[in-house]
């Protein structure tokens, strides 16, 4: 259909939105650095090996504005890991969102975010949770990370086949985060799922290649996720670490992603 | 009300069940393994030293049928902590059930199954996983604990306030248990959802002293989870873990737990 018929992009710019009374610390950061680097391009750095993952941070750092990891798949990881990726951050200016999907009650999250091997509250900016619990895993999440000025995403929708996440549910996990907004700042969705400016919406399965794979992923594009959803990162995982050149797989979506929000802006304004 | 007006209660014994055909072979060792130690108590081990987490296996081991870990929160994990773990499930007879609830996409859950320092896969009997991903949270889990005879719960519902995990969803997790009965072999759930006697039901929260926490925590009692709820397996943590005398905590419990579920059989016969 015409860009008129389209559901309406959001047409505050990034830097806007970061001055806004109230928003989150993390969310006004992560906005002001993506205006700053002309980047709404989050890599999910699904890598296995520790030395892999700093290469990537390295080399795709300055392209981007969050590196999504995994750090329980790192065969390798030793803490030296994460202080050098907390280095790396700093040099290119990006955040770390450690991808661990929290889901289970408060008491326990608690533990597993500041405590165990990882200690993923010390170093990663950014966490995110499922809603599926109850409030209580973000309780939990809120007494270790919010002493530390994180921030936590919940995870409203999946770009995964068959995914739960939908309707009630996701109007639910809306709810949860307009509940606790001193430290949940945004959300993991397809697209955008709240009227507040204030919410980052991030959106996983970005391919401008592919269509999906095996397991249930499903993929769609940058203009569709920024423009047509308006959501507002673009989170990609095998179409920049499966490309033969990283770099410029990487190039090119900040690219689309950044002309999608430009787009946006110029139909709404 | 009178025993005749609540739920029904399950008449099959534990024995019986698990000489049903086609039943998951995990679920027939666990269900004979109950029977012959008379007990359908789990312990969940939420310490965060592995010294402690051994000690309790050894202490506990004789009074369980399963323990309970969360090996990402103990802050001197090592593979020395997970090879004598299975050497004290060995000895005293009970499964290991790593309760990291597995909550990503296919391809995510099989690296964090798999791989990483804790290389779950390896040593856990059983592992669980949120259904809100869609059906390829299973099938990634499944390519890689399948082949190690290995088997998963999806959680259906949770003990915690205000839990999504409700009404259809919970319908839907039954579904996707249906589908996957190959892997799949049961439920975290409060109370008995589905009829097919092959499945085991585990429920959470289960304290005999206290209603629950402040961080959303709530509590039943054994009684109400084997005998009203139809449940097969009761989940202690803090009731056992936080008492003077763990062991003689366990005792109580298993105790309770088994007579319930005598109880719940002479109803129903």
């Amino acid at each position: 259909g015409s860009p008129a018929a389209k559901k309406p992009c959001t047409s505050l710019r990034y830097e806007a939105r970061a001055q806004l009374p109230g928003i989150h610390p993390m969310a006004s950061r992560l906005l002001k650095l993506m205006e700053e680097k002309k980047s709404n391009l989050c890599v999910s750095a699904d890598v296995t090996d520790s030395g892999e993952l700093l290469e990537v941070a390295e080399t795709l750092g300055p392209l981007i504005c969050v590196l999504k990891t995994h750090v329980d798949i790192l065969h390798n990881f030793t803490p030296d890991t994460t202080r050098r990726l907390s280095e790396l951050a700093d040099k290119h200016h990006f955040l770390i969102f450690e991808d661990r999907k929290f889901a289970d009650i408060g008491n326990t999250v608690k533990h597993q975010y500041e405590g165990g091997i990882y200690q993923i509250a010390s170093w990663s900016h950014i966490i995110n949770a499922h809603a599926v619990p109850g409030s209580g895993v973000v309780k939990g999440l809120e007494a270790v990370g919010k002493p530390l000025d994180r921030g936590c995403l919940l995870i409203a929708e999946m770009s995964s086949q068959g995914s739960l996440a939908t309707g009630p549910y996701t109007q639910a996990v809306v709810k949860m985060a307009d509940e606790h907004s001193d430290f949940v700042f945004g959300f993991i969705c397809g697209s955008k799922i709240s009227g507040k400016p204030e919410f980052i919406h991030m959106t996983p399965g970005v391919n401008m290649q592919s269509e999906g794979d095996s397991l249930g992923q499903q993929y769609t594009s940058p203009e569709e996720v920024i423009c047509t959803k308006g959501s507002d990162v673009i989170i990609v995982g095998r179409g920049i670490l499966a490309a033969a050149d990283r770099v410029k797989a990487a190039e090119a979506y900040k690219k689309a992603g950044w002309e999608a929000y430009l787009k946006r802006l110029s139909l709404t304004t």
